[in-house]
């Protein structure tokens, strides 16, 4: 099953507690993009400035990711991110953001795109959100994420959202903030009431919960000594949550935990160097691997 | 297989950010000894003062915690402690601590607890932690707790102690503050090349995380919406850890994984509700109901 996404595409900087790098290739759409397709093949539609680097472009080609439905503004400077991460690779302070091309961001879809069953949004305005909703009225499963600043500044267009959409993935703080309820169990479940039959609340290191009508569940992250760089961890969750939903073709109560699994381990991947340097080193046996590695972990 | 635990006995007062609940029973020894008792028997050794409540140590004995080891201190005061959560119920303060007689606490073993083969050194001093050691040269599995102020006030006699047990149990700031490592996959690791065969990271709301040479593993918290009081979750982890180490009579990698599984449900049912209150109210059959769920929680 083709999987579509729509979000931002960036050129980050980022400065952890020992290295700075400028420039990077990042952005939710692309993380995501990536992550998804070790297991499905993905559309990406997003927007970019002139200054956009082609090789970056071949680099997501180069894994089947269909990449028509990247918009190139000419004239244009693509979304710039500037972030800096505290010792405990946890917290971060945005040092800067520069939306550019993304802050008039209106995603048409190509025809074609118009088909696909399978639908990400990625985190982006609810408005916008809505409007590629409006275009695939004919998909199966529509997961979006969010972030506090829509909750906080858009908050009527976001509960419209959740009445239409499937799924939400959201973090810890945007759950509580959200519901203004400090247990995450009950947040969970009071997003859930707003509209969508199941949320995902991400934990960072602490990994992430699952709510749906019948279940609630925690699955912890994967142990890894090697966090160099936690930017695009939460996208690359969902992306190998849903870029396994789509291989499979379906999203059943037992499909959706292999898929919270799947999340994971494509996070654990991704905060263990820069940009996509981890995941350009890896193939889908090394995630298959990890899996084992995972499920023994969990079986006792 | 009896298990003997030493530590405080308290009677602690709990401010939430709904309820306030004054000199109800507490301390690590009793935490401990109630969350083990579900799967062994129990030898507590501690000190209270005259103003103890005959109807706490009634409490114990009808678990058949074995209370002989309980010294009373005639004109003494038992322990206290005030503490005050905050909105998360994961941070607190505390408020008040009288250390009573538990300041000169100077544990003599009785001759037949000296037999113990299971033991816990709940938190105190690793100087009197070494003093029981001592009481006990037969032990087979001795597990302590420790705190940041011991870390901070008698690090040199800790680094003694930590060479003399086969496990510590210890919270995530501790370990962070121990090794001077963010990282907790890497924290836990440095911990043990300080001396124990073993050590368990308990991270509060988002479980907890194991160490040895050869495995490292996070089991998460049980899910529970109904936090009402934390104190002494940490405590009855140990507590559930040991007492079915104690219960298996042995300590090999599968048991220590079981028993870390139970630790974590001892722990979820004692944040239900202030003091033991929500233990009084299970048997061990309701631990193991919870722990089909746990199991079927992490499978798939």
């Amino acid at each position: 099953m083709p999987l579509l996404v729509v979000g931002s595409i960036a050129l980050d900087s980022v400065e952890t507690p020992t290295e700075v790098r400028d420039n990077v290739l990042g952005g939710s759409a692309v993380y995501f993009s990536y992550a998804a397709s070790y297991f499905s093949s993905v559309r990406l539609v997003g927007v970019v400035g002139e200054d956009w680097p082609s090789e970056h472009t071949e680099l997501l080609k180069k894994r089947n990711i269909d990449t028509t439905g990247i918009q190139v503004i000419p004239g244009g400077e693509t979304f710039r991110w500037r972030g800096k991460y505290e010792v405990n690779m946890n917290d971060r302070e945005t040092l800067e953001v520069h939306l550019n091309v993304f802050e008039e961001f209106d995603p048409v879809l190509p025809e074609d795109y118009r088909l696909c069953e399978f639908l990400f949004l990625a985190n982006g305005s609810p408005v916008v959100q809505m409007k590629v909703l409006d275009q695939l009225p004919g998909a199966r499963l529509t997961v979006a994420d969010t972030m506090d600043l829509w909750i906080s500044t858009q908050h009527d267009e976001l509960m419209k959202l959740l009445k239409r959409v499937d799924g939400l993935v959201l973090n810890d703080s945007e759950a509580k903030l959200l519901t203004d309820d400090e247990n995450l169990v009950r947040a969970g479940h009071k997003v859930r009431e707003m509209g969508p039959k199941f949320v995902v609340i991400k934990k960072g290191e602490h990994g992430a919960m699952f709510f749906s009508e019948h279940e609630t569940y925690v699955m912890p992250a994967y142990p890894t000594p090697d966090v160099i760089d936690p930017t695009g961890a939460g996208d690359c969750f969902a992306g190998g949550m849903m870029g396994y939903l789509a291989e499979c073709g379906n999203f059943e109560p037992k499909t959706l935990k292999e898929a919270m699994a799947y999340g994971t381990l494509a996070a654990s991947f991704n905060v263990e160097d820069f940009s996509l340097e981890r995941f350009k080193t890896i193939e889908r046996e090394e995630i298959d691997h990890r899996m084992e590695e995972y499920r023994k972990m969990l079986s006792f």
